[in-house]
């Protein structure tokens, strides 16, 4: 069926890895685009060396005069951690609440970047370009500010969750603005963007607040104890808590790791974090205070190998020594891919003789995702005429259809999407169209995109395989062989390194006499002797190590 | 305290690493040397390229003339895994059931390794040297043929529980013959191994009998469907049951992967899988039988990349196509490390229209493993003198050691220990001595033992930074430098790769102006060189890629 295009509304998926779901999404309708968050991932076992992905900008930069703005809503990595990069090359307006901006603006200043952020409280309705009205609306989730958008578009009404839960005990702010969800839901609910982390999981998510009892039960059976607790640092308002149970424990408090002391900063200057400035001790500081009078806030909690708590677990952290008078708890959940490196944090700190407290054996963390039921309420509230699930793994999306489905919606008014694609919206119609170019970036050191799928292989084979370098020095004129060094890096069979090296030079030596060194064509020279040593090699060792053959010319005429 | 050696049974811990606990124990006394169990692990992801990791076995080389037998508990990979290797060294008895011995057979056989192999029965008592008479008791586990061992020594008996759960409706076979260790317990016990891997788990695991109603569950809501169950190759009496539905539902029975296969073979051989001959259909004869006629049992319930089901996942298996017709049960739970990639196997077959169902979504798998209870119930009918928590985190050991206390037993009776360690045991003592050569070996194609830590770092390296090589042909008589050649493989910055290169050579050439190549001190110009080039390569890209520098000589007198 072909429409208008002017009267579709285009949903683009523009970024996200597997297990993240979507962390970049523009709405598209006429001449107006805007961007919904703005995320970056960690790298996965398949991209050594790489520091970060990004989603590929390349459809906001060829349509930049349409991009009214990029809206966030909330600060974690996964929605505002690309910004650093893209908005070198997108000059567009910024919108998100209070913390989300203190955080961007942090990370935009140490990439010396600059950044036209606008900041906006829940309730607050933005106009972008002539088609887009997007509000703000608040909604619980592991940091303080967090927003769903309802977007008023000329087609009805695009609500986007964000990550979310129904938290009716919040720490701090206000309870999820359910009065207002289901205020919208009267009006014309278009579309429904709604989060999926959590769909495989029954009825609610606990309340932050439940955390509070655990916390305090290991704070009052540990008096004597230096106490350290490893969370996200952007979850603020874990960090209250245990900040108010430091106030009624009289421990002084201790930020350790480079982005827990960043955004406790940035939180704190925004009052989102509250406590009286003298007890926060530098990290410099803690051998003056007894084991007793501390709280150690730390990174870590998911086994990163550079955190501070990786670092005190392997003995290596000079400012904080392990030892039998530590409780450690590691309030956080892996996140799927981490649990390995979480249990060798853990062993390691039982080695130093210190407790450890972690979620398998008492309640000191919660998701801040929505379960099941949580879900099902804001599909009824909203009654949307179309759903697309987000954030989430495939098949958590897969099966927030079916959740969808269950609860009436009819299946072809649903649709799955993939990075790349196109969702085409009419008044009656939802189909995925045309996919525009979209993908990842692989950011490493100083370079953005410069990380090639080739690149990537060379570097896992080098990992697997190891390296064997032969450089032949050749003389053009002559047309012979003067000389030649071979040499391995990462290479097994140590024992017998010196017979294959000194072999295959013999090898080596053999097929050449047979070659016209004159011809000087020096890439098929290469190609004919790396095939010959991979050979031998392989039926030597059975091992298929990269083989980098290098001519350097040396005759008379050099 | 010094004792007479003569008179101390040491416990020796070969073999095992963090995520395993200890798969080759040895036990010691006067003459006589006997082990327990002999594993091989899997690489972790600190070790690229190795195929597998085995104890070193120095120290029963050392003492070869008084090893008197290798018993086996139970046939999984990290309790014989490691025969192929140490049975080429050390020519002793091994000792295991039926089935534990059929597959150890077809593993030596594949690897050219002759082997003693000598079969036992639960209750067989064989003697080992003068002073060991080892008992096999009858556990439960996720494989058949599983027992405990119950060694008298001249100090009293020592209690190795292998790895085990209490089943009391088992799917074939005997009920863990509690009768036989509660009478045990009437001796006197000096010294309990027992396994902690789920020591973190309160109450009992289920037994196995109630994940076939889960499946017949399923097997009756997809009649019409293809069906597919990934499940460990080892576990034989889920693969009865999985038999046993598909007769029920008139399936033929595919088996698919390498070790199933394998495996099934051996099973079945030995009498352990029972099915009518006529109800296996090979892999390639898939095609002709309709969907409802299948049931296609396969290896890759950990994600393993190469597994069929993972092939199948990527739409690389040409034998099985995944579609819409497709139920997929996973039936494993993810080992420690392997959640991401079981996720990407998930998401995947989603991708095809399969239906999946798995561990978090319905009763699809149990633990072979114990829980606290059953546990606590070894340890009171056993009432050990000594105790020594294996198999299992150091974490699940420092748990295990607790529960031990919990139920009475001083702290000073238990020890804890590390890979090499030594536990010296009177009929009054326990205490750790000093070490003995132990650690892993690491299997990389036809090698053992060759890939060390440098070639380890070394890969590392290269896998997260790439590599350059830079080739110099220099005229040793001239001391000029004749030419010179730089190239990379896996180093980002491929827009500004020619600029690097060419500045390189610039940088090269000045650095080399100053040097005396007559000299033929190649090994301080290499690394004179290599500072230069990483030095800028450094200030250029924040990267430190390998730098190899060769250099060939080609001057006259060459």
């Amino acid at each position: 069926m072909k429409v208008n295009k002017r009267l579709v509304l285009r949903v683009i998926f523009l970024g996200g890895v597997g297990e993240i779901g979507k962390n970049m999404t523009a709405l598209e309708f006429g001449d107006d685009i805007m961007v919904i968050d703005c995320g970056s991932t960690f790298p996965d076992e398949q991209m050594p060396g790489v520091d970060l992905v990004i989603p590929d900008p390349a459809y906001l930069i060829e349509n930049r005069d349409r991009v009214r703005g990029i809206v966030l809503t909330h600060g974690h990595e996964d929605h505002i951690g690309a910004l650093p990069f893209i908005l070198k090359d997108l000059k567009v307006p910024v919108y998100g609440t209070k913390l989300t901006l203190a955080i961007l603006d942090a990370k935009l200043r140490e990439a010396k970047v600059t950044g036209d952020l606008r900041q906006v409280k829940p309730s607050s309705v933005i106009q972008l370009g002539k088609n887009f009205k997007a509000e703000f609306v608040n909604v619980g989730h592991s940091i303080a500010g967090s927003c769903a958008l309802s977007v008023s578009t000329p087609l009805g009404i695009v609500f986007h969750t964000g990550d979310f839960k129904v938290d009716y005990t919040p720490i701090c702010g206000e309870v999820i603005d359910l009065k207002r969800i289901s205020k919208i839901g009267e009006e014309d609910v278009l579309l429904l963007l709604a989060e999926s982390t959590n769909v495989e999981r029954p009825g609610y998510t606990m309340s932050e607040a439940t955390v509070r009892n655990s916390l305090n039960t290991i704070f009052s059976d540990n008096l004597d104890h230096r106490i350290l607790v490893a969370t996200f640092a952007t979850n603020i308002h874990r960090i209250q808590q245990l900040i108010d149970l430091a106030i009624k424990y009289r421990r002084r408090i201790v930020f350790s790791g480079r982005s827990m002391i960043n955004i406790a900063e940035c939180a704190t200057k925004v009052g989102e974090l509250n406590y009286p400035k003298e007890m926060l001790v530098d990290i410099d500081q803690v051998s003056k205070y007894d084991d007793r009078e501390l709280l150690i806030i730390t990174t870590g909690s998911q086994g990163e190998p550079m955190s501070a708590l990786s670092r005190m677990a392997m003995g290596e952290f000079n400012k904080i020594k392990l030892g039998y008078n530590d409780t450690v708890i590691i309030s956080a959940s892996p996140i799927p891919g981490n649990e390995k490196t979480v249990n060798n944090v853990i062993n390691n700190i039982y080695r130093h003789g210190a407790r450890v407290i972690y979620e398998s054996l008492a309640e000191v963390h919660v998701s801040g995702h929505a379960c099941r039921e949580e879900l099902k309420l804001i599909h009824q509230l909203l009654k949307p005429r179309f759903f697309i699930p987000v954030h989430g793994e495939h098949r958590h999306q897969k099966k927030h259809a079916e959740l969808a489905v269950s609860l009436g919606m009819p299946p072809t008014s649903i649709v799955i999407t993939d990075i790349g694609d196109v969702a085409e919206i009419t008044t009656k119609t939802i189909e995925v169209g045309e996919k525009v170019p979209a993908g990842q970036l692989l950011v490493d050191g100083l370079g953005v995109g410069d990380v090639g799928s080739e690149v990537l292989s060379d570097r896992r084979h080098l990992s697997e395989e190891g390296l064997f370098v032969v450089a032949l020095g050749i003389d053009n004129t002559l047309g012979t062989l003067q000389s030649m060094e071979v040499t391995t890096r990462g290479f097994v069979y140590m024992n017998e390194t010196d017979e294959i090296l000194s072999e295959c030079k013999e090898i080596i030596k053999r097929k050449i006499a047979g070659m016209d060194l004159k011809s000087q064509d020096y890439g098929a020279i290469r190609s004919a002797l790396k095939k010959e040593v991979k050979n031998y090699i392989f039926k030597k060792t059975k091992r298929n190590p990269m083989i980098v053959t290098v001519v350097v010319e040396c005759g008379a005429s050099c």
